[in-house]
């Protein structure tokens, strides 16, 4: 039997995903009681070439209530690409343990990785992709705003988180609008394969340049830090041209009564989304983050049996 | 039920130390055997913005034993108050874990983060305080000189160490008093408060530049290092403010026989304290040190209970 | 009853090392179900002065699956020598803790720590030994070629794996040949303790700095990256003295059919062995990698039985 990874939503289907939503709410509602240990007597290795917070506690915990053992590895002990090469890394840490996460600077890193080993591999965050905050988003979306066919809008970089959570609706026929100043959009070629996705499943996909317009019908709104982490040199210019794509109050008014914000965190606030709004009824970005253990849980399972 | 922290020792009644103390005795009596397994299926976070050995393994092995998982967030990782507010680490990690234990430069971060969430937190050292090492030094001197109304003096900086313990003497109804140079003396509100809580404990609390006369009727003397970790800068302008103030023999012939002697770790040999007595059978600091681990584990079943 | 380590394979006698062997083959065969839960409560601390992938990762993991709970402590927060004296660092550590596995960079710094506690040490690479390295090939070599008065040719480095594995091949009746330039031998207090080891196991010791005769009867063929951690200064003077002695198929084709290849990783391709070799099926050092936990299980229920 092939083995299964979790490299970027694309490779997975609604139904694949949706599964892992449905138990996601179950280990939610059971936390403590229904875990499925499925990592009992197993090891999982955590590699960041990135800090984390959010991930990294909810991963070590995910696997810890799974039954298994998280060795985290700190970038400066691999080496990875420089101490030994990303192929060796992989074909040593097959022989020893049984699931490797990994964020990666590069999404080719987790590639090759993946391609290397005979055990899972889970997306931790790459340039490409963050397949595991598009889930939670999914959990959160299922839990304050079910429904079929909602409008999701993406306010800022069209980056990593933007692009998952375009897959995700995507794939489960949401329709999704990013809004952001020009040269900011989700890349093409991702936007082509969701719009393809959407022919089937009958969501949508469309960009704009204007907030307002893509906020006016949104069940759920959501952003992210205008500069990612290693884009820190452009802080200053995308402050700039970010300006008017701040989530604040006036534009959440323009919003449908009742829609919810999200964001991955952590918050830049003030900058993307101001204290008022992260702090607001409206907001689920924390319980997002608990999504995340949760998730991740339902995924490592899903890879596991 | 509002949930408990372990700030400082103020916020303990002598029952509460009394109870913790007594149930310490109890896990180091039947350790491997008697265990509560309080964090079955839980997770705590250690978090630390300094190095740290003695705390991060008793404060690891603690939770292990107790049925728990510890996860270790170093600094770089969290960025608390640069990558993120201290207050969004907390209501983020609140979601996914059980437990914080956190030792931070400034003691007001400690207390945000415990505000800010719902989860216990306990403090593993601030620049106010260090509970955790005072109730080892509780344990420490019940097992080698058990005793009411007994005389401690503390003989170097009036640091976090010294407040605490100071603390402790007055709940507990100990006699304390601290020997150093001036300027060197523990906060003055300190002090104010630990006296009102003599008059009611029948402890007392005294000052003195005077070394010889803190020793001469000491059940037990403490020392610390001159210059704590942050203080480097001062360390040689401290090296000869303290210079009188070494515990050695000479100084230990002062006080009376059956004194015993303690540390809180890592000792500078040769400056606040000399091998001669740091390796003497009067030196229990090391014995100190195995007593974080028990008092730790009573700590966070008296949390979780 | 005095406690065991496991500082050097000179301490070990050829059945100690056999037994071990016998218990390595055990625990792979039944991974994950004959594990003997040796460390049931105990925790077991982690110090790496240098960077480590496989250690770190296969002694995590060794604990894990023998029941206990690793504790992972980096340099900086232990600062053994800087911050603390190597000696009160065991003597802290042996109170809270049940076993030490350190990687330092003096041999000193590893026989100081051992002797100042009360719990075992394992060696996980020192400037002098690697013996967990050494016993990892000990079960590959069983495994792939199975005999007595083998021939193995360690070619390159006469480093710190170097010596562990003559130390073997000595203990085991084995014929140990080095081949390297002059000045890169193994030290000679070294080749002299295992010749008179020899003399009573069969085995045999010799150096040579012609490769071709060290691999022309060799069963195993074993190298190491030239410039070890450390010595990365002298990198482009090794590169050069050691030009005529990598591990290529033009060097295989002069060894026996059948020969193997082994190497302790990370390997720089290209340089002491190339990529053709290392990826050929004559090449055991991924399989060696994975010995790595299974022969430190063995030696963990060693020192703990």
């Amino acid at each position: 039997m092939k083995k299964k990874d979790l490299l970027t939503l694309f490779e997975y289907s609604a139904e694949d995903i949706g599964g892992i939503l449905d138990l996601a709410a179950k280990l939610k509602d059971g936390r403590g009681v229904r875990e499925l240990k499925v990592l009992e007597g197993k090891t999982g290795v955590l590699i960041f070439e990135k800090p984390s917070l959010r991930t990294r506690v909810s991963f070590e915990t995910a696997i810890h209530e799974l039954g298994g053992h998280a060795v985290n590895l700190p970038q400066e002990s691999v080496g990875m690409g420089k101490r030994e090469s990303v192929e060796d890394v992989a074909r040593n840490l097959e022989r020893i343990v049984h699931l490797i996460v990994a964020r990666t600077f590069a999404h080719d890193t987790l590639t090759r990785l993946a391609s290397s080993c005979s055990i899972p591999v889970i997306n931790a965050l790459t340039d490409l992709a963050h397949p595991c905050q598009a889930l939670a988003f999914g959990q959160t979306l299922r839990e304050a705003r079910p429904g079929e066919r909602l409008n999701i809008a993406f306010v800022g970089d069209g980056n990593n988180v933007c692009g998952s959570i375009m897959v995700l609706c995507a794939k489960l026929g949401h329709r999704f609008t990013h809004a952001g100043p020009k040269g900011y959009e989700p890349r093409a070629d991702l936007v082509n394969r969701c719009k393809e996705i959407c022919a089937a499943s009958g969501g949508d996909i469309s960009l704009t340049a204007n907030p307002d317009e893509a906020v006016k019908t949104a069940d759920a709104v959501y952003t992210d830090v205008w500069a990612s982490m290693g884009q820190e040199a452009e802080t200053e210019k995308r402050k700039k041209d970010f300006g008017a794509y701040q989530v604040n109050a006036e534009l959440m008014a323009k919003a449908p009564g009742g829609a919810i914000v999200s964001h991955c965190l952590p918050a830049h606030r003030g900058e993307e989304i101001t204290s008022e709004v992260l702090d607001s009824k409206a907001c689920v970005a924390y319980t997002e983050a608990e999504n995340r253990l949760h998730v991740q849980k339902a995924v490592i399972v899903h890879l596991f049996s």
